[in-house]
């Protein structure tokens, strides 16, 4: 099956918005077997956006149009599919009492003009919208022997994802007939290729309709596999062979799937241990503390940290010793190691992690260049550093180094874990 | 000028990337008056690219495309381009002669394939790339008495940006042969609505072709005014008199312009007045040191900050009084003052700025729902606090409250030095 994906709206074309929801279209259309072959953005017009519809309908089976569907005088998309289809707009009670509905639970006045969300082109199959008013609209035709299909949903990204979500995508894979898997794991602390490179070849499992993705992004490479076939079971059982195989392959780098976060699964290894943390930030800047807490329920392990800029913080916040500072200078092992520790101390934490760097643009020298950074991490037990050298660029080195301080953690508890079972192997 | 915008690319279909390009585009079109009716993703195929493009100039005056002008093997966008104006692809040694001197200058290998950037349809300008090798190409032709434009440029955005502000942009403003300018302010601390109304009537500054846009974010709102007009000084008048007229009625609202940022504007002002600062944060859980150090050169004027997420920190690091906290709670007046004072004091500022809330989703209660924030400000002559009640969202709480805790910095500053100019007139 092939597809169109229309987007209607006058913000787009002038660039106040970037059309996030077709990209998202593109991949779950993509992730049920469909094909797109083209994406299109028109104006607020009725005969624009119904010329647009018939362009799409001839060089595709199927359209996904959003936008334009609200009660506002300039929302016509409404009529432009009813004119595509030489249908007319039906007002139908019962879609209504929903609308009708939703503004009562919300307790707002129902303004006359949302009568309209309630008008169907003749022959359409309204989609109830779980996350607002405007019901999507599902439309099927034969011409020439072909089937078209029109879907139109609203423009709110998550009124948009929660009917498709919710009717259109398990339809298409209905329709498609085919059973179609996804498995996403999540690694961090090695590039694309590098880990392409570790994997080698995977021919023995990706086969038979088994596919594999890399989706990069800033110290994090998602690695999607995806299983295709008539027979769900065959299916099911090619996924879980492929994906077996990368859990084995990569062991650590892995840690986690589908929609987890770094800072979310460290935060429920210190749960799960009952362990807490604290931060001693430089280079980083108060980042690595804003990851852990944008987790909600953080509160229950991270106790709080220093964003130690200026020397002076260092020494007396974090008891870094002034004679090292000198000696060393603020980037570099022996520092990095007492702001872990300090921090740890001062705050009463199980476990201190630190950053120390030169993020940029200036501020590096020929011995310790722009994207030198150093990780520092202490707990009871131990205390070491790391040395990492990223780019030149600020922004990318901040966010580098924060996954990378997260990381040290979840990699030094799964060292701990593995010594400790390894002991009580012994005893 | 009427214009489509294409891009060309699977990995937009596949929805791997958002194509950010096509809004940056719109908007830049729009900033010099040229009006885009439709945008257009096709994928890397020569049939499909050449049917685009015909399509695109068939309904509008030009076609910016983006994309697939590389050198490997799936870019093919220069031989589409070739085959719409129906013209061979030429080798220009001019050109070649630039892609090199990239080369060089980089100390990359030059691989063979390479040959292919200096291919320049029959007729078309190569338009330099200032910031890496693929050429832009501009072509013209008339049909039926119309003039048509295509405008072809590299999909990576800043080398697309780069070529459109050099080469691209100048040009249009010269055909269109209008004068068209424009002046954003940037304003924080109200919302758009609010803003508008404040405002009030504007006909008699937003007259001939003097318009203003409101562009809202998160607790910022940026006002663009734009001018046009034939006469240069005309429309410079108008322009001047318009943002004239916004700078009086809104003040202190007004943190900045075009490419300011919030945290930039402070830091400036810390530098000029020699003032340091340092943040006590717990729901803001470190965004705050993490926008201010964002900032390059920042620590010229920031100490450093101490996320105090528990209570023990909050006493322990900041000196609050554990009386007060189990008397007010966490969230209230005399916790945070005691947060910025306490900061202020430990890390030897001049300045201490805290935040103290209930992000969410959980924790809220009847008296103190989710999204209370206080803030609080301490300097050596005076302390407060303010209140915020924010939304309901724990990401939307966290990064208005580390705004609003930048600007309660910014109007400080503003007011002290109103103070001291008044005291000054008074002796």
């Amino acid at each position: 099956m092939t597809a169109t994906i229309l987007t209607v709206g006058d913000e787009i074309l002038i660039g106040q918005i970037v059309n996030s929801n077709a990209a998202w279209l593109g991949e779950q259309l993509g992730l049920v077997g469909v094909e797109v072959m083209r994406m299109e953005t028109v104006g607020d017009d009725v005969r624009v956006i119904q010329q647009a519809i018939e362009r799409g309908l001839e060089t595709s089976d199927l359209v996904v149009a959003t936008g334009g569907l609200g009660p506002t005088h300039d929302d016509v998309t409404r009529e432009a599919v009813a004119s595509s289809f030489g249908v007319p707009l039906v007002f139908q009670p019962g879609v209504m009492v929903e609308v009708e509905r939703v503004f009562i639970e919300r307790r707002w006045d129902l303004p006359e003009a949302n009568r309209k969300l309630a008008e169907v082109p003749e022959g359409f199959e309204p989609l109830l919208n779980p996350k607002g008013t405007a019901p999507g609209l599902w439309g099927e035709r034969k011409v020439a022997g072909r089937m078209q299909c029109l879907i139109v949903l609203p423009g709110v990204p998550y009124e948009m994802k929660a009917i498709m979500r919710e009717h259109v995508l398990p339809r298409l894979l209905e329709i498609s007939d085919t059973t179609i898997l996804h498995k996403t794991l999540l690694t961090v602390g090695q590039g694309e290729s590098s880990l392409a490179e570790h994997l080698g070849d995977l021919s023995d499992v990706l086969t038979n309709g088994i596919s594999l993705a890399y989706l990069p992004g800033a110290g994090i490479v998602r690695l999607r596999v995806s299983a295709r076939g008539d027979d769900q079971e065959v299916v099911r059982a090619g996924l879980d062979r492929a994906v077996e195989r990368l859990r084995n392959d990569l062991g650590d780098r892995i840690f986690g799937e589908d929609g987890d976060t770094l800072e979310g699964v460290l935060g429920d290894m210190l749960v799960v241990r009952g362990l807490t943390i604290a931060v001693a930030e430089s280079c980083t800047g108060g980042s690595v503390a804003s990851r852990i807490t944008r987790v909600p329920g953080s509160s229950g392990y991270f106790l709080g940290g220093v964003v130690a800029y200026d020397n002076r913080v260092k020494i007396r916040q974090l008891g870094v010793s002034e004679a090292d500072l000198e000696e060393h200078g603020a980037v570099g092992e022996p520092v990095v190691r007492q702001m872990a520790e300090g921090v740890r101390i001062a705050l009463g934490a199980d476990i201190g992690v630190a950053t120390t760097g030169i993020a940029g643009p200036d501020g590096g020298t020929p011995e310790k260049p722009v994207g030198t950074v150093w990780l520092g991490y202490a707990d009871a037990q131990s205390t070491y550093a790391v040395r990492l050298q990223l780019s030149r660029d600020r922004v990318i080195n901040i966010r580098l180094s924060t996954t990378a301080a997260l990381n040290l953690v979840r990699r030094q508890l799964l060292r701990t874990d593995r010594l400790g079972a390894s002991k009580q192997n012994r005893s």
